[in-house]
């Protein structure tokens, strides 16, 4: 089919592709050869795509984000090195996975030149993210560049308007605070059409693999976010999550994510789906390859003073006196399945490993039994439905694009007549009344502890799975909770054997069970969740450090054994 | 049920009102003489109402709070003292004025009795309340007694539900933190039918006098707590705030009020109207006789860690640090009419009088030119009649008591169709939107201040009259701003004049204009307001000292004079 012959919007998406494609430097554009041998991989992390770039990047972009900005402040890379390393890594990390919706790196490069300029003037930095590259889900308004958030329709709109005056010129209050850090956004990351769902495809880049094992999803709806720093393309990166769109695709992708509560990050004048459902809120979160960069990304913001410019902000500066220490002694709730959706063996092992680390190091960690997640479930689910599929559609219908296949099961029948508003009332009453005894049952382990608090964190799976099928997610944003997610271990087929014997405990999860394949999965990350009450994000990323040092310590002892 | 079963409305109301006057003590009941002397005069307050007690409880009743404790702790008083001195006088106060809906006098001097006990035994107080007599607005719940909140078809019931195995026996969160830190709750106070209206009235007490002023209301929905405390028959208590609902209580009856954001006193289990509705959320405030007893009341529950028991609430002890001090060079902005009802000269000259005293003080104040208030008062009607009068009409179809007389120009027309929920999603954009030009007005004031900050709070008034119609008040409501009510002065009918060259802006204001009759407000408080930004209850509680004292030391030198 000739391009004139196709549906407007494919030409349209096509042209979209082909723009992101144009805007790579000529000198970083892989030939076809490799991009054959990339289709053959199973994994293209690592040494697949570490070989198709020079040792300095190599070095530079395997670094972490406090070590970056530390060596950019201690004069050891420029700004613009880094920029560099970043741009290509993730230019080549594009044109292997499809994960990029914009990519503007002469914007960039010129900006950490600007920052060099400046260190070497004043002989300081502008800010604790000094020369920090930066990716963003594109749902972040960037001056200069689209923001589509996947729809076709919103190319070359401000979100689906056009003549507004605001198009490429209004900044997301996120991207002021960070700028004013000294970080430097150079990309935005492809989320799934609509935001609604655990995996990533959307009609401008397709489907989006994960690159840790190309047989399975990079999550969603923060996907492309979670495959970018998969391949170290970009050291950190903001998501938004309503239901898992963070801490999803870290898990599948092997990072760590924080999905706040809602008030301490600003989503302000950043697009997003159902705006004015503002009960559940969708929240931004970040993914990142350490818990410290979280940390020093989050405290960073605070530094800001985000509640002067933004009120949806609680004004909360960052309290270095919430975070817990490595001598503390710690207890924590284990929710090993939520009785709808066992985790599969590898998930399982993941949760296992992580409550016998913890223990080892003389942390208590007890059953946790809550109100049902099958509840908070319901309650998201109703909250998520309510306008009956209208924004979606009218996003859809300003291009005529079509659903992408995995949401026609939930949107192919048109909108259908919002709930009304009595029902939707009734509905915030029992997400209420839900949170009231998810925090008296939390408040319950108080005797159980042994530390004179209620259990610290609760440790849960991300999804049941080590890809797909999102399910124990969504409590934390019924609860507004904090979540951090941990990189625990791989899936291995040797090890995570299929259990003939295991009785699925419905439909749902006889599903579920039955999809799970060794060697499908074998190699795919397998991340954790650890979850703390509203507003707690300082105490979670310190409880994550103590987490990641356990497993360390755990794994080194294994393996001694 | 058949129409000729229901109950009669009038003959429960009418029992009600017999029962709270069979629960004061005998030797405390006014005979028909002074209650016929009572209906003559314009004043209940002061002179007249002190006729009436004796000498100890007359110097008890016009403790604040802070001395009431304090005398308490350094054992001045008894607890059983204290608290026999407020009943007497609140005792007197409901028979006088109507204000009560609930007395147990018996149950909290039996618990002032414990308290002495404890303190005998262990020679310290139970808490920073430790024996201070506390009435409630009647949403919250208290053992042993009814919730009705005006309502006929409340009584007996749990909020009108029977045989939930609640009634009169949950009590409300803020209740446990309340007698956690020693404070007695010893009666609640009269509000107004279905809580949406600035002045006060229903079917089972009446209409609530101003006791400052007979001829004048006092304010509503927690009216009857403003004139409880107005005749001194409470030192502290807690009303709820939508709309004004605290504000305008307290500045009619020449109190001090707080009215917190969101998210810092717990409304847990307190009964409320179309609680469903949580975008703009009905707030816990206070009304005492000083700052500083606000203070204490507000830093005391914090010292309860009530996010541990009520998830709405923000993790944030009280901060000191927050606090402004004396020698603080401070900036306010001065919002002297809306643009829509100007204030009748006595609240014109109470604001003339604030600026005078703090620029007497050496702060500044600069003219306040916000966002326009008439649109945040719009988005808050449209919330507030959202539910198309289902929750009013579901309440009073319990008992079939009609609406009151007030209330009929907004209900009268039965239950209307809700809005629509995708309209209800617009709504709570504008509403963001309005908030977020908000605070970008508020930061625009950096440059002007000479402070370093934006202003610090700005001063407008309460309400256009010294009563009724309210229309300044719901703005902080719809900001979730800090709100503080300071009584300035009084209406004079020498100084406050008709102003007969005034023109009216608009048909409102000229209704408004036309109804200030300098004799009828003559002797009626006039309060103001000073709004902070969200959770700055702390920042606004120390301006609110340093008004009130830049107040009294203007007054001085203006007597000097």
């Amino acid at each position: 089919m000739r391009e004139s012959h196709l549906p407007n919007w494919q030409r349209i998406a096509s042209m979209k592709r082909a723009a992101i494609h144009d805007s790579i430097p000529k000198q970083w554009l892989l030939d076809n050869g490799t991009l054959q041998r990339c289709k053959e991989q199973k994994k293209l992390t690592g040494s697949f795509i570490e070989g198709l770039l020079d040792p300095e990047t190599v070095e530079i972009t395997t670094l972490d984000s406090v070590d970056i900005v530390e060596k950019i402040r201690s004069g050891n890379f420029t700004s613009l090195q880094v920029m560099r390393a970043f741009c290509w890594r993730a230019a080549i990390s594009h044109q292997l996975n499809g994960c990029l919706l914009e990519y503007f790196c002469d914007d960039a490069m010129i900006r950490a030149e600007q920052l060099d300029d400046y260190y070497a003037k004043h002989n300081k930095t502008v800010g604790p993210l000094h020369g920090l590259p930066l990716s963003l889900k594109d749902q972040f308004h960037v001056q200069g560049v689209d923001t589509s958030m996947g729809y076709v329709g919103w190319l070359n709109s401000y979100e689906g308007r056009k003549g507004t005056g605001k198009e490429k010129v209004v900044e997301s209050e996120l991207i002021r605070e960070l700028r004013s850090l000294g970080g430097i956004p150079f990309c935005k990351t492809s989320p799934v059409q609509t935001l609604w769902f655990g995996e990533t495809n959307n009609n401008i880049m397709g489907y989006s693999k994960n690159p840790v094992n190309q047989g399975l999803s990079s999550g969603g709806s923060s996907g492309g976010e979670g495959a970018l720093q998969a391949m170290k393309g970009s050291p950190i990166g903001a998501g938004t999550d309503i239901g898992g769109s963070v801490s999803i695709p870290a898990s599948f992708c092997g990072l760590y994510s924080i999905k706040p509560s809602h008030g301490r990050i600003s989503y302000q004048e950043a697009a997003n789906s159902s705006p004015g459902q503002m009960i559940i809120n969708s929240v931004v979160g970040f993914m990142s390859s350490s818990p410290r960069s979280l940390q020093l990304m989050m405290a960073s913001l605070m530094s800001t003073k985000p509640w002067m410019h933004d009120p949806e902000i609680v004004k909360m500066p960052w309290r270095d006196s919430e975070e817990l220490r490595q001598r503390d002694q710690l207890c924590f709730g284990i929710f090993a399945s939520d009785g709808i959706v066992s985790p599969h063996p590898p998930i399982a092992r993941a949760l296992q490993m992580t409550v016998e680390a913890l223990e080892a190091e003389g942390h208590k960690v007890i059953i946790w039994n809550p109100p049902s997640h099958s509840e908070a479930s319901k309650i998201h689910s109703a909250f998520t439905d309510a306008d009956g599929g209208a924004d979606v559609h009218q996003q859809l219908k300003l291009s005529g694009e079509p659903l992408i296949p995995e949401l026609r099961p939930y949107f192919a029948n048109g909108p259908v007549p919002p709930m009304p508003l009595l029902d939707f009332y009734d509905l915030c009453l029992k997400r209420k009344d839900y949170r009231r005894r998810y925090l008296e049952y939390w408040m319950s382990t108080l005797n159980q502890t042994g530390t004179g608090r209620p259990v610290d964190g609760v440790i849960l799976p991300v999804a049941p799975t080590a890809a797909v099928i999102p399910a124990y997610a969504s409590t934390t944003n019924v609860l507004d909770f904090t979540a951090v997610v941990i990189p625990v271990t791989t899936a291995d087929s040797k090890i995570d054997v299929f259990n003939h014997s295991y009785r699925p405990l419905n439909e749902l999860d006889r599903q579920n069970w039955q999809a799970y394949d060794p060697e499908k999965y074998d190699g795919a990350p397998c991340g954790i969740q650890v979850m703390g009450r509203r507003l707690e994000e300082e105490k979670m990323l310190s409880i994550s450090q103590i987490i990641a040092d356990a497993l360390h310590n755990y794994k080194q002892q294994s393996s001694q054994m």
